[in-house]
């Protein structure tokens, strides 16, 4: 037997087949862990490459409402996730900010105009919305093709951006980087030029995100996938300082009045925990470095009574996805280790500290699907029993 | 006026005209912190380019004795440097297991004969000592060569060795890696096997420190360059246990009786510092994402009367190498920076917190090298000024 939980009238659930995903987010109990997989519309995905091989490029795949639709929905046909997200890339931001942007084979992004110095500073600016409306045309496409027969949605979907520090990492590097070495000699040299650049950056990303909001995304994530390079000082500095600004600026509802969550991933932030807990979001992400039990008790906040709030955040992560490679046995173990790792879960009827299962960073294009479907069965039985009481727990084991 | 300093009668101290290395590595007071940097015989000196131009290849400069002694002594009469570390490779070690070690243009370190199954794994051993005797050979000679005149030394020589887990990421992958996709998937699939190789990795590493304390090495140190890639839990089993193992077998005191500090560096395992402080080490190396002040709380101890001792671990780093890409005059200011964030000094005569200055991870080849004398002039300077009163620091700031 689980609890029973009964759904708020609360609008952010109501329209949903499955809120389990939002209800966790905002730190209310569900029947079972909630879990989608960062990258889950991927390369790994045999109809994900067909996809991709028919629109002819990634950026093919990206600008296309119908293609980016297609492909967000393909990983929800093959396994129960709990969330869907936008299928895109954080550089359409700086390619819009008109930097350039290409992908060469095997070589990763290209920017043919990268940020070096102060006269291109001086030319960057917070870019038209328009030229990002395949992106918003994608996300209401993708809410239409969530919605079943009865007016409902599937799952929830949630839009994204990169942070702004990010974001500038590409912009300045020009590309993927193993040193960080063309933009930390801009901070630390011209710590100026790169607050110029951040605060651009902060205000594109608040405003892509609020046009991904209005197009229907119904929670938003910020991929700080490289705040973690950052030394301590700077970190504070050059990458949670904006991302406050990014949160500050952020609609705090849909269309139809319902809270629409924020969600922070930091790679490598793991040591600046205690400093997030002030961010205005209400989820945090975590790579698999951190121990969830740890974070809870650092940042997940306690119980409030039904209608009450306070400080807390609901934490999402945060497996090894090279746990993916080990056999479907293995796969389970570790499933189990990370969700016991987190700790009993909250099953009242008020708000109390809430976990949501995801991988700790991207899941690799090397990933057998199969292994896919037994971290799913996994997390869900083992957090359904996770809720079921000591004794017939025990019995059921 | 500085604190007056009298020199210990400890003969870990007695030989050197400039211990400060040695005394802040056991927790002794020293008039100014001291500093060595990471790699500091490196490519960004031409000195050591054009030696490495004579012996033609990276691994004829490190298995040829009087050419690492030279390359080894060249940071020093560059600058004040408080320590010398041999030059080497961690990769020696899987070499002489009979891997097949090269270095292709370009693309790092490769092995012929990786670690990839049981049956390579039936072929490990812990190698004969005999085959690194290049090493210990050029420990020898670096030694004299550091001998003034009077039969003391200049400073104190660190001899070295990757970590278990660290050579074991090599020998697996066969080299670099952005993922550590084969290594993990033998972790989370064979872990009888991971162990296996860790075990072995443990022994020969212990063995391989020991031969360098005979041949005269005066501190060690353990580098887990990729043990920040773990997972929380796969760490502690896979990496710090068997640090732990390799500490265990390693030699206190060398040939006259002196205490051989060792040090423990783990790149990226700023949130295990509090497992860390169980290591029977002296000192723990911290990358640039750790806060010292916060490290000195909770893993720097505090002070014990002169003759006592008790738990607390020295602290070793941490300033962004990409800090010396910026013009001087911002050297200095994060130079500042990093010592102000350990706090204040210890200055007694017994034994309390104390900090070596070093970057969080080894010097780019890209380094101006005045850009490291701005550095290593700072980092004196202040820290000798924090050593005054407040008042009369007050008067010369």
């Amino acid at each position: 037997m689980n609890t029973t939980h009964t759904l708020s009238p609360n609008p952010t659930f109501s329209g949903l087949h499955n809120p389990t995903f939002l209800q966790a987010c905002l730190r209310h109990a569900t029947p079972y862990t909630p879990l989608w997989l960062m990258r889950q519309a991927g390369r790994y995905l045999p109809e994900y490459c067909a996809t991709r091989a028919k629109a002819g490029s990634f950026m093919g795949l990206a600008t296309n409402p119908d293609y980016a639709t297609e492909v967000t929905l393909q990983p929800l046909e093959r396994y129960p996730l709990d969330a869907a997200i936008l299928f895109s890339d954080i550089l359409t931001v700086p390619d819009a900010m008109g930097l350039g942007l290409s992908f060469t084979q095997g070589e990763g992004p290209r920017f043919a105009r990268p940020v070096r110095n102060e006269a291109d500073v001086d030319r960057l600016a917070v870019p038209d919305m328009h030229k990002l409306r395949y992106v918003f045309d994608a996300v209401a496409s993708i809410r239409r093709a969530l919605t079943q027969a009865d007016g409902r949605g599937r799952v929830p979907l949630i839009g994204f951006s990169g942070s702004p520090w990010t974001l500038a990492c590409y912009m300045v590097e020009g590309g993927g980087s193993d040193d960080y070495r063309l933009i930390k000699t801009m901070l630390y040299s011209r710590p100026d030029l790169m607050h110029r650049i951040l605060l651009i950056n902060a205000d594109t990303v608040a405003a892509y995100l609020n046009a991904q909001i209005d197009a229907g995304a119904q929670a938003v994530m910020v991929f700080d996938s490289w705040g973690g390079v950052l030394a301590d000082s700077a970190f504070q500095s050059f990458s949670l300082d904006y991302t406050a600004r990014v949160l500050g600026q952020l609609k705090r509802f849909g269309a139809k009045g319902e809270t629409i969550p924020r969600i922070v991933f930091t790679k490598g932030g793991g040591l600046w925990l205690p400093e997030m807990a002030a961010l205005d979001c209400d989820v945090l992400g975590l790579d698999w470095t951190v121990n969830l039990g740890v974070a809870r008790a650092l940042v997940g906040g306690i119980e409030y009574a039904p209608g009450a709030s306070g400080p807390g955040k609901a934490l999402q992560g945060n497996i090894d996805p090279n746990v993916l490679f080990a056999p479907p046995a293995q796969i389970v173990t570790e499933a189990q280790r990370v969700l016991d790792s987190f700790g009993a879960p909250y099953q009242r009827s008020g708000t109390g500290p809430t976990h949501i299962f995801n991988l700790g960073h991207g899941i690799s294009q090397y990933t057998p699907p199969d292994h896919v479907a037994a971290l799913v069965e996994a997390v869900h039985s083992h957090s359904r029993r996770m809720r079921q009481s000591p004794l017939e727990m025990a019995s059921t084991i």
